[in-house]
């Protein structure tokens, strides 16, 4: 009988509660004992590990956030505590762990794995940004999408019963994916991403001919990334002379009842990292590549540039030189 | 055989597209001819006004905003661009004019509505801030009050993974009305509106001593009416000692798909002012009051303040001195 | 101290759980303390009573259904059981009983005051039907109908886009007010419930001549309580001349996440309830009149017969010989 | 200037209309002349074919079903009618269209596309039923995954108030697919399709044993492929001794609003479909495999039977045999 422990560390995202029950029922039915680590590398270090039974993800699989908590922890940076961290997995008999989180969550994973020999670290990919190289998925990323989607349907019966330019922020950190998707799904008249080059002046020229047949209301969908949300508000007023307003999403993007989508990733990312302990792997990232679901090395998975796919950004090309639509 | 017609002024809301619907529907029933005018006051000064058939309501019921637009204008605040309003209202045989909107559209009403003899006029109370005196609904708060709890079922659940204060600022203009049934039907620990005194250091010994007992995050609603929500922040952050988060909901606020109570309001509303069309009521509005729908003089409408209802500054009791919830 | 309960009987309704968490914040602010009888009159019987506390209501406010269940009870009709459950109320010390349910629920409450003079007993009205006399509002209906106008949306996209009839079959018992708010609200072509005289052959005429202008579609909704679905469904093949598709909706209107409206009711009624409960009235069903919440003798709900509200009736005259709507 | 045509066939998908947007844009952008067809293959033989201006996209993106209608055609599988079908899309000069439908669309496309040289034929899998071979995602799927899933959910909470057995039938004419994603996604206790083998004695052991245990409820779902729905509910009465209901989701599981996925995979279903034409291939099908795009060989499409994948059936493995989960 094999001791496994699951964690979330980082941001919390929809989903990461389907992957604990899926992390219960198939370490059971895989004759393992799972354990959960509450508050993230936090909990690890404070040794809030404890053994995780089927009542425990009872009904969780529809609610959004995580049932045992994530955390940032600084402490977690410094070696001693990893120390104390691994010895509390070693009294609990756990030689396996999943850690659910970012690039920097995988980053600590790693420093551990370097620093033990019996125990193995698996990591699941698991952030809205959807900005981690090596995985074309992150959990958690289609909840967030549909939350923004129903944000921006809902301005736009605004914007366009009011004749004016909604500038709406988009999570995504230093990734245009969420501004992207949403942008292309909602039929926005604007999009600005770092990764798709633009020119406001080519966006004048478009606009204000728009305006000139008719159009009304406009869209912009801005990743905050750029910085420059307020900036492009302003552009709205000034340049194209239609009144406009700022919404920043904010967490709103973050939570809220799981898609189907995030359920089935959590079930499938999950599987495949139990099973990865099972045949002990000793440190790997869960990553999901044209359909498949694969371990990769660590380094190149946290270490590397995300890039968004080429079909996506190709679809993204109509913001490069918004094409001029009579309305 | 009767012309009248309709226009949309101020803030667009959800379940204007619905009175729109009832508004063809029932003037046809009626023998009367329905016009709408586009735009708002904007529409009426230049003539933006057209006969209204069942095909241009088709399938609107469920959209938010309005079909034909809102406006604020500036011009309708002088005579003579009222005076212009009046002859295109006449040029269209139009003797009733419906003004969905809030106490400035009102008042603008009223000042038509003393200019000229011919023509009456019936408001609809109509803003999601519900804060129009002599009516205890106006079209388009439930909409807002349900899209506010989705947004805050989600924040919630952040909230929860993460141990951490959000401070959630919601519309309302002067009026505490959304933000405080907010509060109560999300259960969040912290309401602040400017019809219910507070004590912050009240607040503060009950957060330290559930804190201490356990609880890991608190949700606080900020009406925007007490601009006070970046400062309840860092509170929070200072006094409380827990890392605090700000969402200002936003626009998210006003739109969405129309609730059925909205709808349903909308068709009770319109019909109500169709009637009062019908029996010559020269100025009025339609408002809400304990079940029933009635035509009250604008005088005690749009010049008086509104006041929340006593039953739900009661339920509001409990943010005045916070009982202790040990958790 | 006086110690008084709560139970759930008959059918579920979202909403019930905002009444468990008012009925234990309330009474603790009121001195009193809260006791949850599980399982309806069923566990009144099995002695399933128990001390509530704050811990037990957190975070339930959003979630549809009853945490301490519901029951129809065969048991609670004989005496010699109602003697055991007064018997167990008593062994609790408990003053008072608050019911949510239906006519039925409230019958059985009644039989138990009139056995007892030592305990209290306050009826809330709860069922989706919306047919209990004496009160505007049963808690539950405004989830019902969102739930049911999400689902009619959905199916006009598809009714539309394969140009069939749609009936639509909805609850409601031997009440018509759930069919006729959801055919209104969601501008339904058709409307069958008992309180409203309906003429298939106006129908005919009038779809055919809409049929023959274009129309190719039709939803139609009919309430359970005329038993006449399927027949309404070949009626649209063979007169009509249009593919035809039945839809019962089922239990999908029963539950849900509750909406602002239920949550907020659900607060009013449960504050009313206690009021009385603490001013010793021993038995009483809280009804919602005209915008005030009052205690009206059980006679005077549970043993009259719901009629519909008048002004709503006005609306669903257009079913009764529909207008003529050029399409 | 190629003039190309888009037509639906066969029962309707959420997405549709962001396909047919993306098709107007796309076109434009590739200096093709866009038409659409109405009402499916019968509108071919109708001729009711015109050309798409950006106007007829508006705001479509975000509602179900197909603004340009669908239809099955019995005239269509006569060789004369498909002649007629072909002249009229030489009187409009289209050398190219895109039929968006199943597997039965697909054959009739082939027929068309053998008794032509002149035009091209490019099918985009579109069934809620994601039965067709050589795709693994078929447009409209994801829609009707999240509609079921907030079916469950909400019966989910009658049936833990209750203590009932819920029996779902779930679509998916032959396949299992969408039953089981559901079952997995809803944590249901039972999941019954044609590809898993299970055996209801082994359920009956351990639903019994549950039971014993403390399980006062039971989620079934049940394809519609297996036609035993009323039989299970039977079972659940006679076999587990526990009260039981059915609920056929029927229709509200193939409309509402599309998902961000089904409006990405329509755009990226739609460009690739454009580029094949421009390209000049003759007839085929855009398939997603393993996330990308391909386009395959009818025969490989239409004439074969679907199998689900095996990942996705290894999950499905625990309906064989249900593992005991105490509760």
């Amino acid at each position: 009988m094999k001791n496994i422990a699951i964690l979330c560390s980082g941001g919390d995202v929809s989903g990461m509660n389907a992957a604990l029950k899926r992390f219960v029922d198939y370490a059971f039915d895989q004759g393992m004992r799972p354990f959960f680590v509450e508050n993230g590398y936090e909990g690890l270090i404070d040794n809030k590990i404890s053994a995780a039974a089927y009542s425990d993800v009872a009904g969780i699989i529809s609610i959004g956030g995580t049932k045992i908590r994530t955390s940032r922890s600084e402490r977690f940076k410094e070696s001693s505590y990893r120390q104390i961290a691994l010895e509390n997995l070693r009294e609990h008999g756990i030689t396996g762990l999943v850690v659910l989180g970012g690039d920097g969550s995988f980053k600590g994973m790693q420093k551990l794995s370097e620093e033990c020999n019996d125990i193995g670290f698996i990591g699941i990919p698991s952030t809205i940004d959807n900005d981690i190289a090596g995985t074309q998925y992150c959990l958690g990323v289609d909840t967030a999408l549909n939350a923004i989607r129903v944000a921006i349907d809902s301005i736009r019966d605004t914007a366009s019963s009011f004749g004016r330019a909604f500038v709406i922020e988009v999570m995504g950190r230093e990734c245009g994916y969420l501004a992207l998707v949403s942008a292309l799904t909602s039929g926005a008249e604007m999009c600005l991403i770092p990764e798709v080059p633009y020119n406001l002046e080519v966006y004048k020229e478009e606009f204000l001919e728009e305006k000139e047949q008719g159009r009304s209301y406009f869209i912009a969908i801005v990743s905050e990334a750029l910085k420059n949300t307020e900036q492009i508000v302003q552009w709205f007023e000034e340049e194209i002379a239609i009144e406009s307003r700022m919404t920043v999403l904010g967490h709103i993007q973050r939570g809220g009842i799981p898609t189907v989508h995030d359920r089935l990733m959590a079930f499938h990312f999950v599987t495949t990292a139990i099973d990865a302990l099972r045949e002990g792997i000793k440190s790997t990232v869960v990553c999901y590549d044209d359909g498949m679901f694969l371990c990769k090395d660590i380094k190149d998975v946290a270490f590397k540039k995300y890039m968004i796919d080429e079909d996506l950004l190709a679809l993204g090309k109509e913001f490069e030189s918004p094409q001029h639509k009579q309305v």
